[in-house]
């Protein structure tokens, strides 16, 4: 039986009566329009928890202006019935005014780890996940939390926010799930036209030159970085990076190391794409 | 018996463990230095709560360049006994690394409530309470916090920012504590020289007058505030502000109002104090 809730005080409730029976709790924190990558976090936080938790809430304040906040597809309905199917037993689907009150004034935010990649590209993007993120923590009340790897830089950032800010809360990292073809489960991919689909593969061809040539011993991050940036300059409208970062620090690497993680994002006419990489942690995408 | 931990994960322990045995935690957060007004939330929390945990942790965050880190009261000793002589179930004094390890990068802040008084004064001041306060609420879980009035801007805060972050904490702001000549207690009293021991009642004077006139039937803030600011102007070497402004929202009001806050902030010598009072609500300082 799957609980839908819709105010924050019954979400706080339906987990604190878990735990009081002795259940752990898994959070699944999401935007809706949900696709076989979240399915695989609810599986995660099946395995690991006993009370799976699943929050659908586009966020306003992790938008920016000019952003696809108001095309960001709502898929309510279907979205309950993949929880129902999966034996989610909360989903929390709060209004925004029941997150975001008129006197709200309070922001969570991360330095370093915040400054490049989306950041660069999305400014105030962060400080809107990690403040909608700290009130679903402390809504859900202890537990484990399952955030997808695709977001990689997000899992980061919300890694750091709930060690720094003592939260009792565990953050796991859910691998990439792709298409056969590779490219990663987004809401975002709907909005691709059928040759913008095909471009698409752009960015996981280049994520596979880098990852072939890492396994032919290459390690230099620039030629790496060079690699995988190719096939997304030609195939995309328009690149926003291609970066070999260190994947803890997420700055440049001095020299060659024994992991780097490349990151991508880019546009395909009005929809922008995001994947990665960790060379030397994660299969070939 | 009153247990002193050190560590985080220790204090985080022995919290869950006394709601584990059904028993509700009260919440003392303190830089030290404790006096009577300390004892006064030490004792509200002992009156509404179970499991009294008092934090002793000068804060680093919340001083800036120039203020009073260093030479802050630093009397751990002493407090335990104040703790042990009260019966405190917890004290947490950590040190600072515990509490800010290196890679430390998460900052809670606070919106409009914190731009007057004390946020034009201390810059970032607020951005360390906050900060520091989240941290000490989520290794504590869910409590009831005290906190003292004469800080009032700072309990507003703190209440706001457990609403606006859903933590499971219940914010209690406590009458302030007077010595018998009306001096509010601060650990920074310490510091005045006999003189200025004495100059130091040009705020409870202000503070009366405002008071005074209030009860007959003054309502104009800008009178009130002339009638508080005139001793403080007198009696002090710098005064940063003496200000009339509404309770809640720490903004100046349109016109007369049904409560007005007036809060000062002055200099004498090298130390510096804060009192304030509720007209309409608080009794004569």
């Amino acid at each position: 039986m799957t609980t839908v809730v819709r105010k924050p005080a019954g979400f706080r409730q339906a987990c604190d009566d878990a735990r009081a029976g002795s259940r752990t709790v898994g959070l699944v924190p999401t935007m809706g329009a949900l696709h076989e990558g979240h399915f695989s976090l609810i599986e995660e936080a099946k395995k690991r928890t006993d009370f799976v938790a699943v929050t659908i809430f586009v966020n306003p304040l992790q938008f920016g202006p000019g952003e696809d906040l108001d095309r960001y597809p709502r898929t309510l309905e279907s979205d309950l019935a993949g929880c129902r199917e999966r034996d989610v037993d909360v989903v929390f689907a709060p209004a925004p005014d029941s997150m975001y009150p008129a006197q709200f004034q309070t922001q969570v935010s991360i330095g370093e780890l915040t400054k490049p990649l989306e950041g660069e590209c999305r400014p105030a993007h962060f400080d809107g996940v990690t403040t909608v993120v700290a009130k679903l923590f402390n809504l859900a009340g202890p537990c484990t939390a399952m955030f997808g790897r695709k977001d990689y830089q997000q899992w980061k950032i919300l890694s750091r926010m709930a060690h720094d800010l003592d939260m009792p809360i565990g953050v796991v990292g859910c691998p990439i799930v792709r298409e056969p073809d590779g490219l990663a489960l987004s809401s975002r991919n709907r909005y691709l036209s059928a040759s913008e689909r095909k471009r698409a593969l752009g960015i996981v061809c280049g994520l596979r030159r880098a990852h072939d040539a890492w396994c032919e011993g290459e390690h230099s991050p620039d030629t790496l970085r060079s690699l995988a940036a190719e096939p997304v300059q030609s195939d995309f409208d328009r690149v926003d990076y291609v970066a070999a970062v260190d994947p803890d620090t997420l700055v440049k690497p001095a020299g060659p190391s024994s992991r780097v993680l490349i990151a991508v994002a880019a546009h395909l006419g009005t929809t922008r794409l995001i994947d990665n990489v960790v060379l030397g942690e994660d299969p070939r995408p």
